[in-house]
């Protein structure tokens, strides 16, 4: 294996730093295939744990898991107005079957409400079978333009949850119970802080009354849209016809919600933590917690280091952490300190021969470099209390620089200033007029990511909006976004 | 929820027995798009359960899973002569993407090959690559015209392993290797014994040297192909030039295996275990092993019995059992017996009043209906015990019904006999031919299954070929197939 050499750093090109370490981490590649990219081993492996945990909170909260078809009869797409107006220009169509033209064209599902409406419709008939509430784990297409590797691509890997409900007051509460889950998952997994709050309408999902986000700040400066949750109202109950019979014996249209999160995490998980040696993969997260590397020079070096190495990682293993030794021959420790920095394990063990002597290892952490000499007796103790300050530490430094990069109360010059100065997150006065958020856009290419949940909010908002002076009605939060 | 008829008895019509068990226990359900299914979410849990258990088993034997774009450039399939003559013809393709007609059609993926060779011959230089050991869970599509739940749909779940090695031999213990998991999975988790074997020239997969199968017999004496492996040679690293330095300098290409099994397990699971009450589940695989039904009839009586119930169900949880307390209000006993038998959940454990004042509990087995009253001291472990050797006892019963309707060294007369007695395994001597192969299944519709792996092989084979009269060259497994 070639040593590549050192990535662009973060503040000389952002973009060029976020292509080289996906291929010196080798998480993704791209592929043959215009806009659709392959997620390597060493990716997938983080996707994998992001799905586990996922997966486990989807079900506390009461979901299951189904799987609907890929395909979608394009007639589907057209029955909700707005939905067919937001997907149909980025649709990829089957036009052929079997070797002949099909009667009717096939969607690859962009998104999957329609299909999934249609089916409810079939299973849902009384009050008793309310509240319906399925994840599915999915791939999906949009055809991308201009693609990037997780954040955009034109298929990626998603869930997306369909939850059908009796009232309104429901499938709100469901909409934000699982925009609590994104948000709960984002901070205490992904040690990515998030603000949540409601989009404005240029910005909602088509066919929702509401949608709501987390919006996490890139070490650029700039917005990552992570996660959403739709409260679809009945838009695609009405399209579909799924009603009800109510407890007291009429007939309803049943209310909504969906909410999903793609492989574009794995993009954000990068830019809010990786450094200008690699990736750098919060405890919780990684496919491996702890690297074992033995350092020897003789075989008998070699051979004693070896079995303290095997020893130390079956009692780490034992301990349920996540290890790997990494016995290869032929390869000098600081080749394999380079990889696995470049991969983003949180923390590197190195056993030689003096620390066998000594009954002692060397721990390095891949967060701040630090290396120290610890007792080889209770090591697992150790290192998981390493790991759960670690994932502390990643959060809170993720926080504090989100909010160094944050302004409020921001008047039109400060806005602009802030832009010119990089970006970040702007909290201002908004008059929430759609042609104001245009002209914003417009001119400075910063939209509106939310307008703020409650515990978001600035103790103090101003009374008028930045822009055009007017009355401000609600806090917005201003970036410019991937 | 109606309550429905009873099924249609196996012996009566196993095919409409096989629809109506999965319309009962709601496994899937016709989606709008033409031989597509939804896997609903009481399917789609034992899908689940299958996954992980694979999953574990393919991580332990040192493959890690990857994600590979779901389109395929219609020319990289036409690349392998043999596979595009295999998949062209039941393909869907994509020719519209963004509104735009493509300038070359996308193949929706049938198997993954061609698109993952492709990289692999960037990702692989040296012989330090291999092995390159990779797995991907995914969705394929094959345009099928007559397609039946879960066993033959136009799209379905599954895993395809592809893996490079230096050489052949190592390919070919991959093949073998990856065969035996099968094995294991299916007899272990499933309680679904297979014969294992090589396939014949016109059973092979399009692009193999080899293909190896896993032939498990259902209730209606059809064999159903559970799971393939691959030896590809090197058809694919020389179509796709993924080419490797070998550790003497030359440079050779690499060697392939793939293999694979899918959402069609599910239907072999209902189809070797079934009965007229509905599905029955191997406790490995259930989503839930244990049900515990309540039963009262006064408000007092409610308190006291669901106090235990749920006491009880936390014990069992905290013991690793999987077990589902069924509070629901307004619903009798025996309905709840009646809908968790459909969905096939090993043991139903009943508590009512005089279970709670004399410390007991009834225990429902689910494969022969038997009830005894046990103490609920101790009911875990019971439990446990109870569930393992049902597990055993679900294989050996499959694997003795299997072996009665088997029969050895078979003549045309004896096989032509068995066939309109119903069918099952018929062991025979054969030609090797491709002629006489053709024109028994022109004749009978049988195939050759597998010709047997040597632990399959009968003590005593004829001489002879059971349909021509030629020398046989090898023991063949017929049966009309899935």
């Amino acid at each position: 294996m070639a040593e590549a050499k050192a990535l662009t750093p973060r503040a000389t090109d952002f973009s060029a730093w976020y292509n080289e370490l996906i291929a010196r981490a080798q998480l993704a590649d791209y592929s043959p295939v215009r806009g659709c990219m392959v997620i390597r081993p060493n990716g997938y492996a983080i996707w994998e744990q992001m799905q586990r945990a996922l997966d486990q909170m989807f079900k506390d909260t009461g979901h299951q898991n189904a799987y609907f078809p890929l395909f979608i009869p394009q007639s589907f797409l057209s029955r909700e107005a707005e939905h067919v107006q937001g997907f149909a220009p980025e649709t990829a169509v089957v036009t052929h079957g079997g070797g002949k033209e099909l009667e009717e064209p096939l969607v690859v599902r962009p998104t999957s409400e329609t299909i999934i409406y249609a089916m409810y419709a079939k299973w849902i008939q009384s009050y008793r079978d309310l509240p319906l509430l399925i994840n599915q784990w999915a791939n999906v297409v949009r055809w991308e333009l201009r693609t990037r590797l997780f954040l955009r691509t034109t298929e990626f890997l998603w869930q997306e949850g369909h939850t059908a409900h009796a009232t309104e007051a429901e499938a709100e509460e469901e909409t934000l119970r699982m925009l609590g889950v994104y948000r709960t998952f984002m901070e205490e997994w992904m040690a990515m802080p998030v603000v949540t709050g409601r989009k404005t309408d240029s910005e909602r999902f088509a066919g929702a009354l509401r949608t709501y986000s987390c919006e996490a700040l890139m070490q650029d400066n700039k917005a990552l849209q992570a996660g959403t949750s739709h409260n679809l109202g009945q838009n695609f109950s009405r399209a579909f016809e799924v009603t009800f019979q109510t407890a007291s014996g009429d007939l309803d249209h049943v209310w909504n919600t969906s909410w999903g999160v793609s492989t574009r995490l794995v993009g954000g998980l990068i830019m809010v933590h990786g450094d200008d040696a690699g990736l750098i993969c919060p405890p919780r997260l990684a496919q491996y917690q702890v690297v074992i590397v033995p350092i020897y020079r003789s075989d008998e070096e070699r051979t004693t280091v070896l079995e303290i190495a095997e020893r130390t990682r079956k009692e780490l293993a034992a301990a349920g952490i996540r290890v790997h030794l990494d016995a290869r021959d032929g390869m000098k420790p600081g080749a394999k300190y380079y990889e696995w920095e470049g991969r983003g394990v949180p923390l590197r063990v190195e056993i030689g021969p003096r620390d066998v002597a000594a009954g002692t290892v060397m721990l390095a952490r891949r967060t701040d470099g630090k290396k120290e000499s610890l007792p080889l007796a209770g090591l697992a103790t150790t290192l998981t209390a390493a790991m759960e300050s670690m994932q502390r530490d990643m959060l809170e430094t993720a926080r504090a620089r989100r909010e160094a990069n944050s302004i409020r109360g921001a008047t039109k010059k400060e806005f602009l200033a802030q832009l010119d100065a990089g970006g970040g997150f702007i909290y201002s006065g908004f008059c929430g007029r759609g042609e104001c958020e245009a002209e914003i856009k417009e001119q400075t290419k910063a939209t509106i990511r939310v307008l703020p949940d409650e515990s978001f909010r600035s103790p103090e908002v101003p009374t008028t909006c930045m822009w055009c002076g007017r009355p401000s009605v609600t806090e917005a939060v201003w970036a410019r976004a991937y």
